[in-house]
């Protein structure tokens, strides 16, 4: 089984004045891996066809097969075209069909062919064209002597179908080794924690191999498997994936394409509870996030942003005296937040967060006491009648400050539920 | 003057693999063109330190500065710390500073420092230490043979801070031509209008230059000007920014920092009017956005997340015929909301929105309506006594729905005040 390489080079000029992210190189690398196709490098170069020629050279004696976008439109003169086709020795002859579908799609736009745009429907010669339905710059892939060339235009919306429907289905063709990848995702133990347990086990799995991503208040662990067939690939997973759960019991939430909100919102549908939420700092960062995961509606029918001393007595009963004597900022207000926000909107569960996500530290409640840092945050949790809190401390900007609270209430949330309903598969 | 040549060279697998996008070397583009450097590559390579060792040598052939992201954590071995050290001929130390820094961050986390660790508080010898208040590995910089190296972590809350609090006061400190920008924030006008309207403007400036870059559901048009002195750069900018400013009028905002929650949070507090905010699709996002800006409690004590039609008839006074007749996504429906909020707030202002956030419709309200499309959102206003609406469509994702849906609501009623309560400079 051949392993291939691939490079994929970026061209735009407006990359490299940050004008736009680069968000085609990721979602090629991300097709990639799960073809099996290993990315060692990635690159970026301007509209500029000596530099254009020189990274051709060099991703070339890397790689096998070489994926660039961007350039083909008719504002840069067809640069990227032509240095392909001098770098493989060839020359460009007008595509009809592409010629065709430019003239129809501009005439369906209300749009008159300017001369720059018919350069668009040139081609290498011998290449196999990728056409474009969704934009005017045809792109194609080029063969020659184990050199695979694919260039493709650079819109998003233009390069992801193109690649989706012709050029994945081309290089599964070619290839016939089958990557099968399983992500596992945890939350309520830190990355270093993770890698610490699991050091001498990353170092010696080969296939299939472990690796953490570190996401914001989150560790993913992702097990890759390469092998003949889909099922052979899956068959190396399970063992590794039995293992982790096993070490790392209930910090494991889901796997793949499931969220911490989706996951809680699950959980609490299954319960046949509802959830509100008290935000103070978060200013509504916990709802929006529950909002995320489409159905939240089963669950979420109201949630209160109380910023203000006022707000927390008026719409969730915080008493006054529990705000004088401990201030905002306390694990007597979060539980007072929480109790009061379920019993206000009916609810069965409720996470409240109030805390001093920065720039400066709160004045203390009453003369004596200390200051209260930023980065201090209580969440007050009311599951079933039951009410708790949890102290926390984060130590970064205002906006990380808030987020890490966010994914610390749903996280605590899940657990007390975990805890409280065992589930049969959880005992 | 030298002109600088930079490249950035961004370290991780996971980049790689295509699990994030790679916005770190974005935002160095941005930075490094406002300072004047040009840059033109762009790589990325993974935690391998054979193939970084060849991209470094590659790179510093072309460019006198590399500045690189990523691979300092705990995890891998500070393999690129390595790297460098080989590179430029001399060994690590381990630097007190970043060591204190570190046992202080995991003491006030409350986690224990893991042998790992340690690591990350080595420094090449020589090298300016650039500590990290956001986050436990510190970064660098190594001069040698006119050749800069800048070591950077990964996560951009860690990495941008360092760069705008201590990489960006280097660079300018070692640069002798001033190159100073001002970029003005317009919104309620699309990027293409703009660029339409000053297309031949901008083709013509060349110092200062004028160029334009789209922001969710804004636009930014960034002026910038080299000179020899601060001073002489910004009389250069000033007449290009009177002209911009006649031509585009309300729709400029502010400029440089100035955000649009807080230029409407600043108008509020000199009208002495408070604000609140009503929420169905968007789920907290607003009253988050609002939150973002430092003071935001002198006018926002409260919020409503009033997903379900309860909640709306419940918390806002929403009639219950209103939402039977027309449905929770209407005109009628929003208008209610943002009046109802404001009462119910005792503000003088409100914001309220609901929609079709995606990835399906709605089914209409009454039979024999259309079905209402995903993207379509009603925007309500209340300011002080006036109750309007504004009807959107949005056609992308769930999330740039939404997050579209914020911006033109804040711009929303940023308008309506400039229109009720002209300032003596508006009018």
């Amino acid at each position: 089984m051949k392993e291939w390489k691939a490079e994929i080079l970026s061209i735009g000029t407006e990359i490299l004045l940050g004008n736009i992210v680069n968000t085609n190189a990721a979602y090629l690398s991300r097709e990639l891996a799960a073809l099996g196709v290993l990315v060692y490098h990635q690159e970026v170069v301007g509209d500029n066809s000596e530099r254009l020629e020189h990274a051709l050279k060099e991703s070339f004696a890397r790689a096998d097969i070489v994926i660039t976008t961007g350039g083909l439109g008719p504002t840069t003169d067809d640069l990227s075209k032509e240095t392909a086709a001098r770098y493989f020795g060839c020359r460009l002859v007008r595509d009809q069909k592409a010629m065709e579908d430019m003239r129809r799609m501009m005439e369906h736009a209300g749009r008159k062919m300017t001369p720059n745009n018919d350069k668009q429907a040139d081609l290498p010669e011998g290449s196999i064209p990728l056409y474009n339905p969704n934009g005017t710059a045809p792109g194609f892939i080029l063969e020659k002597d184990e050199q695979i060339l694919i260039m493709m235009p650079g819109p998003p919306s233009e390069m992801e179908p193109m690649f989706r429907e012709q050029v994945r289905p081309y290089l599964k063709r070619k290839s016939q080794q089958k990557l099968v990848s399983r992500t596992l995702h945890l939350c309520g133990i830190g990355e270093s924690a993770v890698e610490y347990r699991l050091k001498k086990r990353m170092d010696e799995l080969e296939n299939p191999t472990l690796a953490p991503y570190a996401k914001t208040g989150m560790v993913d662990l992702r097990i890759t498997a390469k092998a003949g067939s889909e099922e052979a690939a899956r068959n190396l997973i399970d063992p590794v994936e039995e293992e982790i759960r096993d070490q790392f019991g209930d910090y494991v939430f889901g796997a793949d394409e499931d969220t911490l909100e989706g996951v809680l919102i699950e959980r609490l549908a299954e319960l046949g509870f509802s959830i509100t939420t008290a935000e103070s700092c978060t200013g509504g960062l916990l709802s929006a996030r529950l909002v995320d995961y489409p159905g939240a509606s089963r669950v979420l029918k109201e949630g209160f942003v109380t910023y203000s001393n006022e707000a927390k007595e008026k719409l969730l009963g915080v008493r006054h005296e529990t705000l004088e004597k401990y201030g905002a900022v306390s694990s007597q207000t979060a539980m007072e937040m929480a109790a009061g926000a379920a019993e206000s909107a009916g609810a069965q569960a409720a996470i409240a967060i109030t805390g001093i996500a920065g720039p400066t530290g709160a004045v203390p409640a009453r003369l004596g006491q200390p200051e209260k840092p930023v980065g201090l945050v209580y969440i007050g949790y009311y599951l079933d009648g039951e009410v708790s809190y949890e102290e926390c401390r984060f130590h970064k900007s205002r906006r990380a400050n808030r987020e890490n609270a966010v994914v610390r209430g749903l996280n605590g949330l899940r657990m007390k539920i975990t805890e409280k309903f065992p589930r049969k598969t959880d005992q």
